[in-house]
């Protein structure tokens, strides 16, 4: 049965379902006949906002409420066919100034999260947001899933523990669990209301206020990226897959793009903004890690995956999105 | 200077420095003449032993806290030199069974420790007891440390997300931290009481009491084994050598051994007991990782460690011990 089919009348729990990713694939799932509640905290400044739901309200459950939660979860998970376990602390500068905020989220209540599994559910299936971060600085290009895993922040050594915690539950107790490396994922829906979170809807903001995007040296790093439908897409193909118990596949996005081409491109298409090299600042420099994209090829081999949004389409339609609803994503 | 000509009036703490590897270093360093704090919690089930530092007692300074109480390790960093931080949850099993714990222990409180370190003592120099369990099941051998991590336990997810806080701390904040991943320690004041922490201790228990040791398989796994001197001498290497910052090192033994020629030795030495082989227990079976031992060429090349004790030897000064000492590991 093709993997699209097998979602009508499947109960279906997002984990950040409210936020960027988490409500793409929501708004995706209840449109394919899926039961879907969403969990979110809507801690303020996190990737949670309910108009990321907007015109789907009544289609679906939302349960507020923070994965830290062990009771809640252990309620939640009970019943589910799948979970898409997309919540989590992910900016890597907050790691550093609140680590133990980011261990929280992104390793202890993963391991809650599986217990509860085990416990009251062990047929659900699971699947995660891993990160590229996890590879920290690249020995070689692409990144493929074999390379070593030497996290450079907090947030990567967190997210390194809370994808093994699942890898670890297929291999000790069958639990069917996956991991999808996210890449730099964009589109319709990311937060933009500050910079911690991603530099791509920053940029986009930027460039709609008509400000400089500011990169630093020459702005030659290069970065792949991957659009929002591309990634629910690979999503669903794990959520009804089999072959992918136990295993982690990183999402790579196409050719791999320089930030100067990429903000020129951004500027191009808003029709605003302008672009500005200026040097590195010290302390970010010493955590930079160079040239940085993936493979997609296990994937691609494994679930049929390929991303196939041409960049300038995904671009268009992304700061189409923010022209429209600007103010339901930046506090004025 | 010689490294040992170094430690003399160094202040040194030892978390977990009552336990097996944490009490042998202490006395060395006690004797090389070193201001010696141990810091250990004496969980019952844990290694720690008190007679661990019978004859040292007036030399060193015993502080009983819990590496999870981060306001005990505040104040115990402060003024320090070195920490050889050894404190850790080490069952494996006892991992999936109470994962929750061992996340707290090996994990979160070395997040505190590094916090800790970083705010009060940055000058500090920090050596961490990783292991080879953070491999998970060798693509090759012997292990190396560009071998992938793939942990299949809890325990080993944990230890990896410890380990590399320290190296985080040091790509972000400069720290002076060393990982050594240990592979199977052996020696004087190992725990014994029970069989969760390690095989090696356990096997020299039962053919004191004159039992057979039980094997899985033909026997035929073949594992590395390292002395307790020769880790504590590694330790001393890198508490005080700054090419050892930011980097991890293999602690592998000289040649591997299949376990059923360890277990012979071992009741050949001790003049008691039996080796007998049994079937695979199902749950152990899926969790088996095959043969393991690993490489210690890099810190060979850069601290010039090998390990020295021949297996023979170690062993003999080890089952000497224990007959002069069991009544002090094993509760009657």
């Amino acid at each position: 049965m093709h993997y699209l089919e097998q979602y009508p009348g499947q109960n279906v729990l997002i984990t950040g379902g409210l936020g960027f990713i988490g409500a793409n694939l929501a708004r995706r799932l209840v449109d394919l006949g899926a039961h879907v509640t969403v969990v979110d905290s809507l801690i303020p400044d996190y990737g949670g906002n309910l108009f990321n739901i907007a015109g789907y309200e009544g289609r679906l459950r939302v349960n507020i409420a923070d994965v830290r939660d062990p009771y809640s979860m252990r309620a939640l998970v009970a019943g589910q066919d799948v979970l898409f376990n997309l919540a989590g602390q992910v900016s890597h500068m907050d790691s550093m100034t609140d680590p133990f905020t980011d261990l929280e989220i992104n390793t202890r209540s993963q391991l809650s999260i599986l217990e509860a599994c085990r416990q009251v559910n062990p047929t659900i299936k699971v699947v995660y947001a891993g990160t590229r971060q996890q590879y920290g600085k690249p020995r070689y290009l692409p990144l493929d899933e074999d390379h070593i895993q030497a996290p450079t922040d907090v947030n990567g050594v967190n997210k390194l523990a809370g994808e093994w915690y699942h890898i670890v539950y297929h291999t000790a107790y069958g639990l069917r669990t996956t991991s999808l490396r996210l890449t730099n994922t964009y589109g319709p829906r990311q937060l933009i209301k500050h910079n911690r979170q991603g530099f791509i809807g920053w940029f986009v903001r930027l460039a709609l206020e008509g400000k400089p995007i500011q990169l630093y040296g020459d702005g030659q790093q290069l970065r792949d990226l991957t659009y929002v439908d591309d990634v629910v897409d690979a999503f669903l193909r794990a959520g009804v897959n089999d072959h992918a118990n136990g295993a982690v596949f990183n999402l790579g996005g196409a050719a791999p793009i320089s930030l100067l081409e990429l903000a020129t491109l951004i500027v191009a298409i808003a029709g605003r903004g302008s672009v500005e090299l200026v040097p590195w600042p010290e302390e970010r420099k010493k955590i930079d890690i160079g040239d940085v994209y993936s493979s997609h090829a296990r994937i691609s081999a494994v679930l049929g995956w390929q991303p196939t949004t041409p960049l300038q389409v995904g671009l268009t339609q992304m700061i189409d999105y923010y022209m429209r609803h600007f103010d339901k994503y930046v506090t004025p």
